[in-house]
């Protein structure tokens, strides 16, 4: 089968590599349908953080082909959600709502789901059921599905981590797809104002059209100076973190007003801590993580995307073919798409 | 009239200083009944923190002698809680709750709670009213009611902070006055084990008397592997942190399982938070400050208290005259006694 495979920095080729197998009971095998590029992908892509050679990608969906023999929830034929997350779904932490901790996972689970196919782990806790077959669906409706196995749920994540209420004013730090699914979410956790943080024209307009009240273009202390002059002085309800670095971190630090809950998902990046003791004295929270996939694509998402009330997949401004992988990446790189969209399977 | 003054680390002694008087019409004179001693006061009464010679104490009850022209929820002779914070409870940071966070406060007032006479700021949001007079209540029940001026309600902020559930498996650092109270309020909100960290015998003792399970005297990664080992190696749902000591800090980052929340009222000193990022790995959030005194007191703890259903009062197992006031600092300073409590007026 084909594969993307990550070589070196800024090098990404597809190779032909032996089709994955069912190895344990609880597995499935995927026939991917369609996968695409994360934000988080460019840290190793750009050669910031460090990655050996081999398959890449972690969002996709696609049809179960075959399923071990402990699967109860899913079989062959079934579309599926393939989160990035792996969660067993039975354990203490699963059931305490964080399946991206579960320990119950493959200590040497390698993802690759930018490939024709996949052998998934925990389908049963990990998977998520889509209704009917690739072809009952268009193809905004296919990337809207996408979304949903990491940066709709993530930004999610942040919302709830943030502990947003009806009638905030929540302000959201990224306006990559993660960012902007934050803005989707501050929505539908009833949020009145949504001060997104963007420089980039075709992303702050997307953020608007999900639902951002007022852009600011500003970084750093001018920022904080806009969100607090919004704010009768007093700081955001609550902050959406979708960055994780240094500089956005400290910043969602400034804006919260006392009692706020930072959600962070942004993978933190040489954050000085030492302004936690300031939170303390503001009693402002800190939660976030890595986000429960599963969980909220079963509990809201998946609903809202079927019934159209979010269009998530909307971030996808470019689409690619597997062999087109290495563009798929140098668009992100190079910013002229905010989400690269990668069919795999044409024939639904 | 009598009040305690700090003259320098270790010397405390009571002076005749002028009586308080209604300076703003938000203001309340009162007579203070009862008084005690703050572990956060021995911070600067060991010299470990700077302060300027003067009048000390910032927890009280007492009957309200008069009243500023604007104060409506209180008239002369009620009987009254006095909390350490000053909330206006009018503004969007009283009303969303942290009423210890209210930009409204006089910037240059200074707290003087061990004293026969106080003038108490923003009277109507920050006071809390007790039903009848002083002489209907036991010395144990006037302990109790002393306590809800800062010690029970931020063992709560602790406990709510950490969002403790029905079930939960909870560990509570620290067995001073606030720690004990800790326990309470994890029993309170439905903790089914809490595992209480102390080395000293008549706290571990009063800890389970309070609803502690389990009692662990060790410290660092010894006390963490024996948190896991009863927890099947993942940690447990909430912890308390109510010391903030880097030591105790850093150990109840440890001790959480993935998705817990650590609930913070310990004053932080020099905690090294380069451990946030492993925070953020395992989906640990961090919350909490100074308490929201009035706003548990009246949702939940003063009834508790008043129905006998808790008796945080237990806490002062010391009683002091204030002629008496370097006694009590003393009998805490040397841990021969948990809480110090000052009987002002015998008069009821």
């Amino acid at each position: 089968m084909k594969a993307a495979i990550f070589i070196e920095p800024k090098l990404i080729e597809v190779k032909q590599v032996a089709k994955p197998e069912i190895e344990r009971s609880t597995d499935a095998l995927i026939h991917i349908i369609r996968a695409s590029v994360c934000g988080s992908d460019l840290w190793w892509y750009r050669g910031i953080s460090k990655k050996s050679s081999g398959p890449v990608g972690h969002e996709a969906i696609g049809v179960i082909e075959s399923v071990g023999s402990a699967v109860k929830n899913f079989k062959k034929g079934d579309f599926v959600i393939i989160p990035f997350t792996h969660g067993c779904g039975q354990c203490r932490i699963c059931l305490a709502g964080f399946e991206a901790n579960c320990p119950n996972v493959e200590s040497d689970y390698h993802v690759g789901y930018q490939a024709e196919y996949l052998r998934a782990i925990n389908a049963d806790g990990a998977l998520v059921k889509i209704p009917g077959k690739p072809s009952d669906y268009s193809e905004a409706q296919l990337a809207s599905l996408t979304t949903l196995a990491d940066v709709m749920p993530t930004g999610y994540h942040a919302a709830v981590s943030a502990e947003v209420k009806s009638g905030d004013t929540v302000v959201v730090f990224g306006d990559g797809a993660v960012g902007l699914c934050g803005v989707i979410s501050a929505k539908l956790l009833g949020a009145k104002r949504i001060i997104a943080m963007s420089r980039h024209e075709d992303r702050a307009k997307l953020a608007r059209e999900f639902g951002a009240t007022e852009i600011i273009a500003e970084r750093g202390d001018e920022a904080v100076e806009k969100v607090l002059a919004m704010t009768d002085g007093l700081g955001a309800d609550a902050v959406l973190e979708c960055v994780g670095t240094a500089l956005s971190t400290e910043t969602a630090f400034k804006v919260a007003r006392a009692g706020a809950v930072i959600g962070r998902v942004g993978v933190p990046h040489d954050v000085d801590y030492q302004a936690i003791d300031r939170l303390f004295w503001r009693n402002i929270g800190l939660k976030g993580g890595i986000a429960s996939v599963a969980k909220y694509d079963k509990a809201i998402l998946l609903d809202k995307v079927l019934d159209g009330s979010i269009q998530p997949g909307r971030v996808f401004t470019a689409t690619f073919e597997l062999d087109q992988i290495q563009s798929a990446y140098q668009a992100m790189d190079e910013r002229q798409a905010i989400k690269s969209l990668i069919k795999i399977e044409n024939e639904l």
